[in-house]
């Protein structure tokens, strides 16, 4: 069986190539998915791709469904999500996909450091795993995939 | 019909009464639930009532756990769910509670203040109505519930 | 049991009192639920509520989300969607509010003159009666509901 | 990933065909799929096939019927439903398909000129994205499968 | 807590009074619904109230739809459906209902006499309960809700 | 797309291999399924399989439930269920299965001859297509999957 | 909004009476739900209600059945299920609910002596609250309800 | 169509290579699937993945919830479940697995002695088919599969 592996949240490290990496020197057979991230694409693709706005709220309102078009479909289509916080920003958005997550039954996996521990309590409390970085990712795909630690 | 509707996120003022109050006035025919807002409680209800956890994670762990039996089933017995981020701390339970929501298709309205417009634009793009003061919300409520402006 | 019944489509003539008064008069236990049928208030409910917008696209757009808040809900509750075509206007969301009553697999029950009837036929199709006059719409309730022709 | 795409609504211009051209030229891994276009066939499917029928109600409901075999089959399928409302004709069964296609959640794109705007909130209100000419879809699409503008 | 029992199938001896009657006795607190058991009634119900047809297919198609919206609704209300299976007649719509609530994981009660054992055998191998004469329900609907023997 | 259909019912005949004929003509890219047709292996798999019974009605209650493993996984990863009624016996788990294919929302096609046509009125209201002869059915899919008349 | 709590498990000492009592005494608005704990007449029942049977696989698979009705009935109405392991017994029925009860969604709250812990280590692991003494429920459901500590 | 069996239960003797060995025999199109049977690994996954716990309820905690991805996952995407009963230990978690499958509509096989018989009378009366060892999974896979004796 290939796995789908959809990666949310933080978009301004590499992590999910790490991951990828690593799961890929394992040999494990993912089909990972993620948002578009290239941060400019993501916030104006709503208005370059069907009309410009002047307020921004609809600027950002397009750019968000359209996203939502791929977004979406990706974590409905996942066996498993794994939400990544990172330090800066509201990421707003990665809490909204692990409750949507959440709702559709869909095993998480968060990575988050020490310090939000206490504002992620509710989302830990959702998790299967919770780690404080990615590196620790790949083994938790390798032990569920070919159940070796 | 009795409509049943959620008050989500934000526990430091009084939004959730005032809400209630106008709603009243109206004498629109609504069940309000929430979260078990005293700060406290919330945080400390696991450890009391199951028992003391030494780290952190488990401490809040467990109250998570517990919050979320009361919280989870009024969301997904809520015909609205609405969500109030304030202007302060992550919230990360309130874009949580919105992912979940929507991901089992309930009405979400949104309140928020200019200032985070850009950050809860996916939120925003679910939400079926989106104002900046709880004082908007009666109106709303007494729109979709009797049909007057 | 009460029955739930919506109904849907055409706002311009009084068929919705009609068949209330027919079903009040044979006693039938129905709990009838409907959109808004101010034509206005409809049309303006998003700005008034939520905030004015210049285009036109947005002004209609806040506006169809509030209604969709009430019309979604009470299709969800209904136990019969009744759907009236009228002579005049597109009224795609009545064909609309149809697709969405197939898809979650309630009981549609269509009233449309004779000169749509081809226009109709996919929602017809799917629809368990049809009736050219919302007169008889009365005593199918009162079969369903007492079981008495 | 093959994404499956519905293309839905009118039936008298080629713009189906344009969406697959443009699609194809950029590599983007979609399986299309459509009601019969063809349109004496989707009108006769039924008495051709089960028999003929004297009234015109019957002959169209047959067809309706043999034509929802496929139109759900491949709508249920979709993880992605674009609706085109053309200039003429009541189109109903385009709207029908958007409300059914809303009800499962599915994420819809729809096209129209700015003539039906009005008239077409109620959808325009559901979908992701709205925009006035086919030629827009491809890049769209390419978006969302590539995530590049 | 108030149980909605459904009683399908023979509509030609009067057991569904028979069982009434008994949980009356027994002061079960159930709300017992079943089909329009009137047989001229069910058999011209479409034509009577939707307008005559000439082809017996469609006048019985037309009151087949018609009872749908009763049967299907007080099915999926149901939280038990009792089937009984009479000597005479094909009966398949009692096997069509016994069909409908296993998919819907309704528990089923079969009513059938020894004859009949082997041709129902895939029913009975769905049902959670098997008895040969109407009089011997009362007795289980007393255990299952108040657990006495 | 390949499209699963399961061939319901009458297993006395060889219609089975009459439509997969002619399906196979057309080149349609069918998977059909159908239950065992071996009529003795059908009977006695429960007590073969699983250790004998005295009873008959455990003899026959073992062999509908493992045929059930193979049945109901069928029916519910069919995109299309087909169901034949013959001339003889009762039939009632064909009548089951269209139940239960209704039920899961399946496109239901059914071949009965005309003097079962008002016993199999309910059925055949559920149908999206009713047909005297299985010669009638590869056009159909033909046109279903093909969209050629 | 009344509660809906099912106490599955451990039938052989009155901590569900416990559990009630506790519960009435802080006015919480619960509806308990129970399977029948009369220990001769749940394993009786079958064969008391429809029939002997001289296999006691069959006997006791009888019973199940129609102790089946009751208990899937009342967990799927359930907001919340309790699930007591008692000292003594395999107990498979219980953690079946369990199972049954994750699967469907519900919040878990699990009672278990410490003895126990590293078996139900997968069922805890799905529970929202563990507690190794009845008489710890009910301040947790004072605070679900009531938002008391 | 590859049919996914899930094979849960007991870790201590080698039944599923058993099963698998002579279903390949017999060249059956199965994809089997199995929790990590590695009794050290599933044990202590959670610590040596995520961070060791010094509570023995936390360590046991988070391996149990590791594991719940992969067996979970499987569980959802499987055909057939077969759960094995061995003759040691509580087995809590089998019954769990029984439990989570039924509620999905799984079809469920069990393996269990004579000894057990009646405390597994709830998960035996939900399964399609009940046998006293191993051997026999084979011939039942078989007929299902390949409809053959």
């Amino acid at each position: 069986m290939k796995w789908n592996i959809y990666l949310s949240g933080e978009i301004h490290t590499n992590w999910r190539e790490e991951i990828k990496l690593h799961s890929q020197k394992e040999n494990l057979d993912i089909n990972f998915t993620e948002p578009v991230t290239n941060h400019e694409f993501s916030d104006d693709c709503g208005i370059t791709l069907t009309g410009s706005e002047e307020k921004k709220f609809w600027h950002d309102h397009k750019g968000a469904k359209i996203n939502a078009i791929r977004t979406r479909t990706y974590i409905e289509k996942a066996d498993i999500v794994i939400v990544r916080f990172g330090e800066k920003y509201k990421q707003w958005n990665a809490a909204f996909d692990a409750g949507y997550a959440a709702a559709l039954g869909k095993p998480i996996i968060v990575i988050h450091q020490e310090e939000h521990q206490h504002a992620l309590k509710e989302i830990d409390g959702v998790a299967l795993a919770v780690v404080d970085d990615p590196i620790k990712i790949a083994p938790i795909l390798k032990y569920i995939i070919d159940g070796k630690l």
